[in-house]
């Protein structure tokens, strides 16, 4: 067990690397390449995903979620255009502006829906009052799910589909922000393809420094023959935003690996067990509430005060979210939690709880 | 010696990462920290910093160059400024307009001088005729030098204050690219904190990725408490450009294991080294004239176009200029580059020359 | 009485311009003049607009009310910031992001608020959970209140005090879309420096085209002295944005006969007092049902389907919002709107009526 | 003859607005028309476009040249693209950025050649020059023509076409700044169809501010079904930039009075032949030079500096470009200058010369 004072379900960003990764790492780490991704570790990665999808595609690597979210989202919207999201997406909530910015001024257009999933009925009655065609209002463009959601649920493919339906009959193209599309994929038990280009999934940011990478994401392009226009804009927009990379077979060289031997879902695979193994504790504590359901590594709950005070005190590393005396917190599990440190955790709660 | 296919003279990113890197990456890889540069090793990165420098300063990693340098002029100027580089600068020629995205447009104003750098008297006349305070004109706001120049000459601390005192003159800010700055300063032998701040300089974009980094760069602001409303600026400019790392810590292992010891000035001594007994070797040959003064660990050449066809197919790699039958190429020595790998390259020139 | 054709309840916008305003292009129409805003029909408007306001202050034509809002947001904002508005703002509604555009990506945040009228609590809400100070999260910076709101309705200079405190308690500069300023002014009695400075705003779009002007309205920046930054800033971005006039007297004649002898004040007295008369009338008409408090020259009512038929039929001019069977329409009245044209129209809707 | 103080050859902006042009917008000041461009007199002013044109087109009216000039461009190149243009094009110099800013962030890559004249030689090596294709380079995207330059040169149609040709088999779309446009066509008598699309002009600014109208410019797609793609996203851009008139009526009315019985041409060859009479009574003085060949309605010459003086002292009107003692001004004749007026221009000339 590590160091109390390390014990965190701040973020699965919190956690290092996994080993495998630090090995790819070392093991790329030779000789001469031509840079900027004109390597072959990096058209290997490429083909790994093509394998992984069952489709041809386009993978591309940059290093952080945002970048990864932003580039896609500015191949797919005009800066007069709109990209239609939940209230409480990432690409809102927590980029600073990044997609106005990639974008050159794109609108997000924000939905509700519970448990942070967009109602298919609110899409369709905010693409019906769009003024789409009309030059004094921004123009549907693009849509934009978030799997895992920034609540810890997820979306089935006929979801996906329903949404992505929707989004299609209104000309709108569909991105999926999938920083932590690996839980989703290990908790759920389907295919990528099925969470993606079958169920109307344009664009993919495949997420991998949540879980285990040092920071590396991908930016997958199904139907790359259809978006062979978007793919090059891709090309010169990744580069003028900073992000193409010159060492790239680092960048690639994790990605492969992770996909080798289905290691990211295995990663994956621990933090979701971990937080059914969080969940299921909470839930025999009386005075605690879950927020949202818990359905891959991330749980929303209501503690008393005096716990979060005591979890503090022992050195958890956890979000408090609001007002503290509201008691609600964010819990996520990482690809390295173990089950004793979930079980410290829980230890406290019971011990502080009414 | 390595494989004779991959001794690379294309560029320094070609090289892989040095191993007191990789060993940094490792230390650094266990435990939970919280992310975004709220670490340590952040913390003890800046520290370092300002022991090298001599002074009170930020520093900010960011993971390539271009971002770097477009990320300091983004806070220099606006929309409407202009900023004054070399005809040849990197900023200019090979960032797919990186620097206009991240300034919202500025733009950047050409000057003339020989062996890559700017000439005082063409800044003077530049500036005299820039419609600086007129509405209809863009509005003089920053200078950008480049250390060590694209053309591989150095600017003198006394050459960077001449340049520095016209431009604080008519209220320009100074910017140094700095992606060989530690070729520059293992070259010249005179202190980092003469080559920026006490020349002029307001923020470098230091470089670390072309000396033996994995992807690392430092944005360094010297005169905090002056450029405070800058560095705040920079901050959120930084994240919205999808810049800012969750895992920094291994941004900031990278630079701090590059500072300790003056790892970063031996690795790129050594790099210097294999360009000057590259130069020298090239100075015998009668059929290879040198195009610019060779002060760091760029050489540009013009060889006979069998040379450059036999060098090709033993598997040198490096960059023809322009028309092959000119003759140029741009030769770059790196952290790795042996004795050995000079003089195999030298044998096929000599071998194939009048 | 004008042809039946021609008679518009559509917007304020589709009536002509007012014969005091030809007169005054025609009374500027010899000669010549210096460019750009230098000339003495622009020093003399921006004088009356002193003497209107009872204050110093800096007055900029622009000729669309899109440029007036978004170059006065441009300036209040980084591109980082946010602006909080009503969620039926123009800016957010009908300028096709233009916000966004001239703030170089800067967000709307949308805010309830019954009538048009942001409330103060909401207010409060959103900038409590603004994240101001955290870069992960846009920064708020202004704030921008329409006066007439697009409902229709009024702020009090008591109301509008009390959203500026909110505002300045949490950094926000105040912005107010005043592009029907003058009917404000005129239904409520109250001096312009009330509705405006005294009530804590620091920009104010002056609205003129609407009320009788060809096209013309101004960018007014209240205690000059203080934002003395911020309007250099203004100059170089309403050049930069291609909205400064080269023959500017035409567009400062227009603003300057405007307000000679309080004409802005006549002619907007006339629309509002139109838009009562069709208020009253429709009052009384037992099948129709007014949206909203109708304070100034704007109406939103309910009428039968039949009823809207009938008047296009007939060649009435205005707009059914959404779904026509919704019978939602909205009635502008203007200028030149005249007691006949009600009354033709208010005969119609009592004629199809239940 | 006016009053001296403003006989002015500063600008064909400082001039007034021709009583044609005030006639029709008093015509056309009547009755209600719904707003935006969606009135008979913007549909009547766009037919008399394609007569004079000879062709299927569409016309748009904007307000400013700037406006005109960089809305077509921000159409015809993406965010990493590049317009090739003169370097003393008044795109480059005299717009403040603007079309940095309305193609979020394009280069301006500047040309040399006599005589304001992009040389076809240029053009080539630097188009040879672009790395077009490569990530790193901003990609070519468009060629940008003065007519009438902003030297007072003309392009005949044959150089025309031979720079629209190596425009075209490199991938660009060509833009012509017409702000001067019927000063050209009036000059040489050349059709307005071979001075544009005939000779490969794919969108013209054509300007009629300069050339007595109030406020006016259209900005005219030529071939409307090819750049079908181009004109919608043309019509949402005006609207995001803020351009598109409420009132529009007001600015088809001067476009299409304009048009009216070659009016246009009538007021541009007044401004020409006083041109030419001003430049026979200054080839005829010893001690004046004149700068470049006078083909329109503008002149550069050198002055001795007490001319410029004395000229300033009896309140004649222009531009000393440059140090005063270079003694080089500009003229520019407009449609309502005299010969009386010039003819007291150059007996002041006369009278202080050698």
């Amino acid at each position: 067990m590590k160091n109390r004072n390390t014990i965190s379900f701040a973020s699965d960003n919190s956690a290092p690397v996994c080993p495998e990764l630090m090995e790819a790492l070392a093991r790329v780490n030779s000789g001469a390449t031509f840079g900027y991704g004109n390597d072959d570790h990096t058209r290997q990665m490429e083909e790994r995903f093509k394998d992984l999808f069952q489709c041809d595609l386009r993978a591309f690597p940059v290093a952080t979620g945002t970048a990864a979210n932003v580039l896609a989202l500015s191949v797919l919207t005009p800066p007069y255009g709109s990209v239609y999201c939940h209230r409480q997406a990432h690409i809102e909530m927590d980029e600073c502006g990044a997609p106005e910015f990639y974008t050159n001024g794109a609108k997000l257009v924000l939905l509700d829906g519970e448990d942070g999933k967009i109602a298919p009925t609110d899409l369709v009655a905010a693409l019906s009052a769009s003024g789409a065609g009309v030059v004094h209002h921004v123009q549907p463009a693009a849509l934009s799910l978030t799997q895992v959601t920034e609540c810890g649920t997820l979306y089935t493919p006929d979801e996906i589909a329903s949404l992505t339906d929707i989004a299609r009959s209104h000309g709108l193209s569909v991105h999926m922000d999938g920083a932590r599309f690996a839980n989703a994929a290990a908790a759920m038990g389907v295919s990528p393809a099925d969470l993606t280009w079958r169920s109307g999934v344009d664009v993919l940011s495949f997420g991998a420094t949540k879980n285990g990478a040092m920071a590396v994401e991908a930016v997958v392009f199904f139907n790359p023959e259809e978006q062979a226009a978007r793919i090059k804009d891709f090309e010169f927009r990744r580069k003028r935003g900073a992000h193409l990379f010159s060492k790239m077979r680092y960048l690639s060289a994790q990605l492969d690996r992770h996909l080798e031997g289905d290691l990211w879902l295995r990663l994956a695979g621990n933090a979701n067990a971990m937080a059914a193994r969080l969940k299921d504790g909470l839930s025999s504590c009386p005075d605690v509430a879950l927020l949202y359901p818990v359905e891959a590594n991330i749980l929303f709950a209501r503690l008393p005060e005096a716990t979060i005070d005591r979890l503090e005190t022992e050195g958890f590393l956890f979000y408090v979210m609001g007002a503290r005396q509201n008691g609600q917190v964010r819990l996520v599990t990482s690809w390295n939690t173990t089950a004793d440190e979930v079980d410290a955790f829980l230890s406290i709660v019971r011990q502080t709880g009414a």
